[in-house]
């Protein structure tokens, strides 16, 4: 089978990689010719990955045509802004072809998703996403590493697996493209709400707790648009968001930490020297989930320390606050209302035991 | 409304003095009666929480009638090895009052939860059981913390998020005892293969990946056992497990480091003074997946090393190689079948998709 790789980012290259080490006909398309050129004399993305020779079959293509004619399947791999301009390019020699987003995040404004984009551009192709929690240096480095492949087609899903699979990277598979591109779009803002915490210095329980919660604000939204909770168990989800949490280097996190110290957005995304991409994730969050009515105090409590400012530290207390709710509500409904404690509540706790008073008292044997 | 909480451990100790600090009547029973004349006259758990003073209003006893006789809910939260015992002694004094544990783990050789226990023991008290990422001394020093109640009984529920609920302590609640109790008792397995992944130097990819492929053992072994697969999205599943992986001085994460480099179980456990508890749980839950046919590849993996004299390294490798599966199973079922990269297979691609061959060409305008 033959693939096309779009994107010379550190992870197209990857990917692409991959697939030419396990054989299958790869060429990695990069926007600029003199790029290209020095991908073949040196098998190196001195950009991205400079220390990593790449495979001898890969090849490299700067001419659209000639990457994406006849081959199976097309994966895409460039930033987020320019996904659409992308497939509107391609669009001319799609005869046949299947296209997988490698890319993670939504479009700005638009708040679509990458596969909402394929939907639009290209209504007529077999597609899937993929998304987990993938370093390209260290696959590069083949430090195991595993990731998921969504799709409705269970042909396009094996073929990606074949392609890309080895003993040091696995492909798991599922049919819930929006879950699983859901998670790498959303961990961006709990990344955030990481670094904040660590400002304050908080221990393990509060991480766990900020992690979970975190997971259940995930799974709510991608209910309420349509995914599958359960989706968020596993690598793309969870996964993604806990590699994301830890990396204490990653530019969420580092606007995170700075906005904990009280220093306001504009000061730390000029003290990074850019934005991170889970500021405007926020945004379009924030205000998608209130106009859909899905409780995300997280996001929200972000929103109001970006932009409404509101003390990082008051946010997160008032985050505690919030009645008696359940812990995961696809397993037990909330029940919003609180409880007073009061002797008739006391009555109640009673009546609803199985015990039944006993009669003969034994004599306890207690050590 | 009245609380006994037994066992004068860390964790029995904190919740006792969160209900004391909450008006509630809360009375902590110890079994050694110079430990409760200790507490009576420094307020201080000098064994288990040296740095805290606890609230003026908390009561000991060491009297297990004084202690349980008349309360409205008894907290168990003594080790899973003397939880049987304690039950039995209770047991005389059983009136109407509801139990709940405090206590992770499972049984020694009966493979028996909390749950189960107090249901041969107690078969008609009211019940309910507590489990999450809780250090007890992140909680007594009002670091924010976050737990689950899980119980059948929603008038139980409300009892114990009432009594322990404060701005720097969350209850929340489920339904799902077996789920709830279940992620407590097995992420001990996984704290020892991330200690065992740490001594290899993983980065994170890999720890992602092992969390995550952690967490599908752990639900599909809490549905072969009547767990709900989501209840491991909350604080006692994933929550519990990152702050168990995350913790590198745990006795769990240590004798994983130290199997990892090459150093025996047996020399393992002497270096470290005393066993951990996953090492139990590795060969009670191994010998219940064989039995019940569970996938369990993580833990048979740790077994063998453990158990068998296999190398960490090989079994790791081993671990890759498993074929093309679904990412949650309660997603997309597993296919099996591993496909082969053919002609025919590629056919079956093409046909898949929904593309047809588009006629009119148009120009790219790629700038």
């Amino acid at each position: 089978m033959s693939f096309a790789f779009l994107g010379g980012g550190s992870f197209g290259t990857a990917m692409a990689n991959l697939a030419a080490k396990n054989g299958c006909d790869a060429t990695l398309w990069v926007r600029d010719k003199r790029t290209v050129k020095s991908l073949h004399k040196t098998r190196i993305n001195k950009k991205y990955l400079p220390n990593h020779k790449l495979d001898e079959r890969l090849k490299f293509s700067h001419d659209l045509k000639t990457a994406v004619a006849g081959v199976d399947v097309i994966f895409v791999a460039v930033p987020s802004s320019a996904f659409r301009e992308m497939l509107t390019n391609i669009k001319p020699f799609i005869t046949h072809q299947a296209v997988v987003s490698l890319t993670k995040g939504m479009e700005k404004e638009t708040f679509a998703m990458m596969s909402d984009i394929i939907q639009e551009v290209l209504p007529e192709v077999n597609f899937g996403v993929m998304s987990g929690p993938n370093l390209a240096v260290e696959i590069m480095d083949n430090m195991p590493t595993a990731t998921v492949i969504a799709s409705a087609s269970e042909p396009l899903r094996k073929a990606v697996q074949t392609a890309l699979h080895s003993a040091f990277f696995r492909v798991f598979a599922s049919s819930d493209i929006k879950g699983v591109e859901l998670g790498g779009a959303l961990k961006n803002i709990y990344a955030i709400a990481m670094g904040m915490a660590a400002a304050y210095d908080v221990g393990e329980n509060t991480k766990a707790m900020l992690l979970t919660r975190a997971l259940a604000e995930m799974s709510r939204f991608g209910v309420a648009v349509g995914a599958d909770p359960l989706t968020f168990l596993g690598l793309s989800g969870v996964g993604d968001l806990y590699a994301t949490c830890s990396s204490v280097l990653s530019r969420n996190y580092r606007i995170g930490y700075m906005l904990g110290q009280g220093i306001s957005l504009e000061h730390a995304i000029k003290k990074l020297g850019q934005t991170a991409e889970g500021v405007n994730t926020i945004l379009q969050v924030h205000s998608r989930a209130k106009a859909l009515g899905i409780y995300m105090p997280i996001t929200h409590a972000l929103h109001a320390v970006l932009y409404e400012n509101k003390s990082a530290l008051g946010v997160a207390l008032n985050l505690m606050e919030t009645g008696f709710r359940s812990d995961v509500e696809f397993v037990l409904p909330h029940d919003e209302s609180n409880v007073r404690l009061s002797h008739e509540f006391s009555e109640v706790l009673k009546t609803s035991a199985n015990a039944k008073p006993k009669d003969e008292i034994q004599s306890s044997d207690m050590p």
